[in-house]
């Protein structure tokens, strides 16, 4: 089939390297200067509103989807006007890009979650605030990543002007959560909506961006993979979802929290490149296509290790026994993803070393 | 770095898609109508014997290998000659590409082979059939490959005129061996000499082309490992061998005899994809760019078969537990690999059912 992708970043490149050994040809619309999916898939050069381009992406694709989560829904909507259609679907994204439909339909699902209130105003965010209580954090509904778009609020002199702080824009208030980690599981559903599960792993964050995954999370209970489990099933059957989807968790002595989805490939999955029998690329593929998915067997415990804006010496990275590297071809700049390195099976000591941060 | 790569096909495609996420770069020198290599590398389309487009890969090389080993030897003397390292040396093609230096070298190295003589013209055919006896099998000396250019020979009446029925050019005369069973083992050899070994593996061939391979070979006895280790190290040594090397074994009650090598990743390590910890694509990658060896455990039993003529149902090959598919973006042609299917660690029987041939 043909496979077209919206955005030309590092996860539409692992999709279109998983996508070519199964027959599929790839085409992405990317505006950025770097393209690391150009790798192995055509480009169409263009912003993601541009109507002719998006039309050429739909007449060019048997199948199209996306690989983030700000997509502009026009976007969206244009391409399935065309007759192509988008996996997953739109109503995944509208939900996923904001904060507060995503949370109400964690509780619509009776899944637990940080209390939350919607914020409009300087005026709900003081009543948000006397209900929920401080610490809290209020975050913008929309375009939030990486620990953006965000405010921690400790006393009253905090709350005060904080909306306008964050350009006034809808927020909501979410009542600060003491968890012990943050775990996280990759699932995915097919066409036939079948449904698999990888397993939950725990990640740690620097400077709010993803430094390492633990696959799996040390010390996992059963009821927490269980909960995990359901949750992603809950999840993949309330938007009728085709693809892979990641989904982030709080761990508390209590139980689990849902955090966020993220309607796409995860950085959190990508040791399942080596790590697990079919790697969450591949199955996002399969299930965009319509294909049987595949096992998600995990080979052996595995962990991944983020490059962030350093390259190290790649000779280094190799010299450590069964470390996978990963190069995205992107210019290294202070907070920038790079790459990632894998350990399957061993001790990633030495790429933590090796894997300082500019 | 940027590597180039003499021939555009499968094999091509695979070190391509292994070398880009290492950060390198892949340009192919191609004539043929289709290139499977162009999914993730640029291609100069031209003949092994154009020199302008040997000066073009050269000048956009760090490293030059091969995917294939009947290249013309002058193509390779002058990217050597524009200072472009080829990895594995030219030498190793020189000797790979003519049987008769091949099983010399063997026997210089003391290892066990068919008993062979050479053959330049029908009176010395006579002359090695009565030394070695009939059955024999007559071979030429450069080109043959997947079972062409060989005659078996049974009776008297056969030797007669055989020299000139396979075209009068340089030959050799092979003892004919009742061999139980073909292995093959690929290896590699970084440039600091370091040698890494794959499981030894069971051959099947259907109509002279490789059908299945099953890794590792089903009850292997330690001294046949041991035998077959020896040898690839003794040939990667005696070669001053840069890269994936494959040798093919025959398997008889007394041991091993060392039929031929492939001085190139091999269909027989196709499984190491998905069954090892580094496939030879990412191994020959590491050799030939200078960085350390990848681990070659294996991760599960695999099997893997080939593709050939036709192209199956893909979903179906995806239904099968653990199976990973491989197209290779040709169009089906009796008699052509097409792509393969690895099955690790799972029952293949499926896949052996969906791969039938045109």
């Amino acid at each position: 089939m043909r496979i077209g992708i919206l955005g030309g970043g590092q996860l539409g490149r692992m999709i279109a390297l998983a996508a070519r050994p199964l027959g599929h040809s790839v085409v992405v619309l990317e505006a950025a200067e770097e393209i690391p999916s150009a790798v192995a898939s055509d480009v169409i050069l263009a912003a993601y509103d541009d109507e002719a381009a998006l039309d050429e992406l739909a007449r060019r694709s048997d199948v199209v989807t996306c690989e983030f989560e700000s997509v502009p829904p026009t976007a969206l909507a244009r391409i399935a006007a065309a007759g192509v259609p988008v996996r997953p679907a739109p109503e995944a994204f509208r939900i996923a890009s904001d904060r507060w439909l995503e949370k109400s339909m964690f509780r619509e699902l009776g899944l637990a979650t940080a209390p939350f209130e919607a914020v409009d105003d300087q005026a709900s965010l003081d009543a948000a605030v006397e209900r929920i209580g401080l610490p809290a954090v209020l975050k913008t509904r929309r375009n939030g990543y990486d620990g953006k778009g965000q405010l921690v609020l400790r006393t009253a002199a905090d709350v005060e002007g904080a909306f306008a702080k964050l350009r006034s824009v809808p927020m909501i208030l979410e009542g600060f959560v003491a968890f012990e980690r943050e775990l996280s599981i990759v699932a995915a559903r097919g066409l036939d909506g079948t449904v698999v599960f990888y397993d939950v792993v725990e990640n740690i964050h620097v400077d709010g961006i993803l430094h390492r995954t633990n696959a799996p999370a040390s010390h996992l209970r059963d009821a927490i993979v269980e909960e995990a489990d359901r949750a992603a099933r809950l999840i993949l059957e309330r938007l009728d979802y085709v693809g892979v989807i990641a989904i982030e968790l709080f761990e508390d002595e209590a139980g689990l929290r849902i955090n966020e989805i993220a309607p796409r490939v995860h950085n959190s999955g990508h040791w399942t490149i080596e790590g697990a029998a079919t790697s969450q690329f591949e199955n996002h593929v399969r299930a965009i296509t319509g294909a049987p998915l595949g096992v998600t067997t995990l080979r052996a415990p595995s962990t991944m290790i983020n490059l962030v804006g350093l390259i190290p010496d790649a000779n280094a990275v190799l010299a450590v026994a069964d470390a996978h590297l990963h190069l995205y071809d992107k210019r290294p700049k202070p907070g920038r993803k790079v790459g990632h390195v894998t350990v399957v099976g061993g001790d990633p000591d030495p790429i933590e070393r090796l894997a300082k941060r500019a």
